[in-house]
């Protein structure tokens, strides 16, 4: 088995997982959630989101967080900007990175960012291009990757279409979701031996949903591959609030204790690990569905 | 992707799921559930266990349940056996496969069985013996081969020992177990490498438990080395009564619907499994916990 020593995360559960959760989650507990995220040992986190409170009430408190909380001079705080505007707020905020979104299918693009693809690329060039001059770190998330909600399985032209964009704009990381949890390991497998022909992997993460039991499947596709990066949300938290039935970001814990126990490296400690999603699951008042937390919990009772 | 076309599951959850179940399902109950099994495409039902009542009280209706179902000829309807009492039971009740059982640990042997390694494999040479000499097929499960809860990592050469010993008895098929849902994708790589320059892999099943996520991806890998048969419990029903937190076989219904998308036949039908599934989801009156049930209560809300 090709594996790499190590494996790079990017948590994702301040931002893609609260964002999903009907609960209004107090600012104070967001900022103790996220700095003992940052003392996991984890290098990166998306702290949230400056999209207007219109389209994401739960993250309204973006510009409050990345104020309040501790940051680690080694770790990366990321936040989502949609457009010209969020990068105001995130420059502002002196976040270290930003992300930028888009979909690889027009009707999901259209329904989440109300404009086409081809609508789209200009708003993401000025965003990254003030970014970049900004010294900003830049993230593109490409999302339906391999199905899109409303237009099917994804044309993987479409997807090189609009990562080639965003990488000649001058983003850093590409971030490939697979938005719905649909994919397979065999589609993960075709995608990935295409998308070599044409794009570099060294700045490709993958980001899976677990919503049918195959994202760590998908991990080990990718790995083998050679993606060393990949974006995941403490305790399984999230999903995707424009696609039904996409529930459940790929957990932290669960991705980092399969990791560990095939010997790949990712720096996190797993017992901090678990401290931060055991405090999440407070706050929240209901068990985190991940694998690692379902067996906590069943220990305690 | 070295993947095979065609796939064979063998449906465990009348045996390894309901034995773990707190609460006494009625016979009728059982009986129905295995027809609306028999409807699905399955070619192998495991209907339960021909253990005393005192180890395995959930199971003690095994001769009722043989002799209530409607058996399709196409069929195979399987039953444990721990020893020559037990055969013979099977035998009245004319199953079509009896499955002894035994660890490749030594502790996890004697709490199990209350008997060394050593002192079993006697007792099962004649359980299968018997079997054979009446024409039974004969399956044996070997518990696990890769982690022990009392012994921890559990020696290769062990494994070895106890499949060849069972193979030589003259079984027709090995069911190895990951009965902690503890195996990683690296150790069952490894694992089936090892395993490869020793036994024959066309007569060997895996049984994955998925306490920690990763039984697809460890299937995935299983087939890359060639294995074909996998053992699976309907809607994730069951785990193991002698292993604290190996909670949950494989789901039948999501291990289906991953195959099926890689497009790898099984015969069974999607529909049907999932009509099987939310029978026996009723009669527990508690939501069962595979991906596929998950979605299906979900958009039932």
């Amino acid at each position: 088995m090709n594996l790499p020593d190590h494996v790079t995360i990017k948590e994702v559960g301040p931002r893609d997982g609260l964002q999903n959760e009907a609960k209004e989650i107090p600012t104070e507990n967001k900022v103790t959630w996220i700095n003992l995220l940052s003392e996991t040992g984890l290098s990166s986190i998306e702290i949230s989101s400056f999209v207007h409170p219109k389209w994401i009430p739960q993250l309204k408190d973006a510009a409050q967080v990345a104020a309040s909380i501790e940051r680690k001079p080694a770790l990366t705080y990321a936040a989502l900007v949609p457009n010209q505007k969020g990068l105001e707020a995130a420059l502002t905020a002196d976040v270290d990175e930003v992300a930028v979104f888009m979909s690889a299918s027009e009707t999901h693009n259209l329904k989440n960012i109300n404009k086409t693809i081809d609508e789209t690329f200009p708003v993401l060039q000025n965003v990254v291009q003030t970014a970049k001059r900004e010294g900003k770190q830049v993230r593109g998330y490409v999302s339906t990757v391999f199905e899109c909600p409303y237009d099917g399985k994804t044309s993987q032209d479409q997807v090189l279409r609009v990562s080639d964009r965003l990488l000649r704009m001058g983003i850093d990381e590409l971030s490939m979701g697979d938005t719905l949890g649909t994919a397979d390991p065999k589609q993960v497998d075709e995608a990935l031996v295409y998308w070599k022909k044409h794009l570099s992997l060294e700045n490709m993460a993958m980001h899976f949903h677990n919503t049918r039991g195959m994202a760590l499947a998908n991990i080990v596709v990718s790995m083998q591959h050679g993606i060393t990066t990949f974006d995941a949300s403490l305790g399984g938290l999230g999903g995707c609030p424009y696609a039904d039935g996409a529930s459940g970001n790929l957990a932290t814990d669960d991705l980092v204790h399969m990791l560990h126990k095939m010997g790949i490296h990712t720096g996190i400690d797993e017992a901090a690990l678990q401290k931060a999603a055991d405090y999440m699951q407070r706050v929240l008042g209901k068990p985190l569905p991940s694998h690692g937390m379902q067996i906590l919990n069943k220990e305690r009772v």
